[in-house]
């Protein structure tokens, strides 16, 4: 259930869709110490330009980290680099997808690039970025 | 406890640092979705040239996400970007440290860059970067 | 606290209730790995049948395994089997009530027979089954 | 990325492969509400028969959903019932491998049917069982 670098074509992509929950956000804050009050307190988050608590850039990551590491190229996958670029928030109780898409493939270094972006439920388009994978060799 | 962009000095650096638990991966894995044999299979991890089940590169820049809003610039902060570049990989049970270093400073813009490095115990660098910020505008 | 053999009779019932929250499904989800849409994706859930997103039907029959594993029989009891019919979907934020009543034992295989059931808060069953267990040979 | 019934072939198989932790256990008795000391005692579990603690047969039993649910049919499945059979503990650390087989095809009243085999990292079977789903009508 994996591509080797021979079976990925430019173009090529893959989504993961998940509603980001208040347990999401509160569990990353917890694992990760990021604790803001952006992220964990409602009343000061209400009085920002973003009027209430956001995911974490960074927990939007992780769901390009499922499309390179679960379906493209998929287990066996060495995550090389992320470039990102956080546009807009991501609310709790939105609908995010993540996606994928083969832009450049080097076989002789066994390398790929992936444009990956991240929209919301309204098309708005939240996280862009660049991931380097490494596929596995054997599918 | 923030910094705002005129109180930032080139070089200024804050670090965080924690022991990665099973717990950490695995509520990671259930957040993100990404459950891949690297992070959740002991047998077929072993088999890998890691040897054992390793944490997501992402989860590591989970900690830069913190030093970035909780200390420097801290809370208030927006996150616009983070380049990323997973050099060796975080095994359960490693104890990391997230810094980031000041290395641009932009007052018209209020856009400053950190270098972000991830070092385990053994003060081998696993992840480097770099985060483009936004510091509040008051403390 | 438990429940020999020799201690049951038939027709002895015991209940377990929950509210089941979005945090259920989501841990479970991330326990188990099944991130399927019906469960973590409101958008998608919506344009079902069921109208939103729905918990796991085996994270009901978790509680099944509370009223075996805590009340009836109780600790010490040895779980075999269990049969599951997934008769409606439970919600995020139904209340449901699991129940587990004797139909059957056998003494001499000291084996019990327990017809368990999943209703929701307006008493519909969403879940039937059978669960056969060993109870505990001292209280 | 589902299967239709129409797509369906005898014999056709899917797995997923988790190595449960402690976490897994405990997040999953929390959950449910099933604290006996099999699951969460190690003292008194290293008393039993089964030398220390071990695994909900249920939380198994998640690992068949996440095969249905994900893969075999996959998303848009509705799963309709599950028989369970524990035929030996699954031990906490334990890599346990869920596949779930085609085994009957009912394309008129579009329901199917899949063996259900948990094995254990040493092949031992430790859950047998069947299920019956709803593959999802479109892709």
């Amino acid at each position: 259930m994996s591509f080797t670098i021979n079976d990925l074509t430019i173009g090529q992509s893959a989504s993961f869709t998940k509603t980001v929950s208040e347990t999401d956000v509160y569990l990353f804050a917890g694992i990760s110490g990021d604790l803001n009050p952006a992220h964990v307190n409602q009343v000061a988050s209400e009085q920002t330009q973003f009027k209430g608590r956001i995911a974490h850039g960074i927990l939007g990551a992780a769901f390009i980290s499922t499309v390179v590491g679960m379906y493209l190229p998929g287990p066996g996958t060495i995550y090389i680099g992320q470039e990102l670029r956080f546009r807009r928030p991501i609310h709790i109780g939105d609908t995010v997808t993540a996606t994928g898409t083969v832009t450049e493939i080097n076989v002789e270094k066994n390398r790929a690039k992936l444009e990956t972006t991240i929209t919301n439920q309204d098309g708005v388009v939240v996280t862009t970025g660049v991931a380097t994978v490494m596929p596995p060799t054997a599918e």
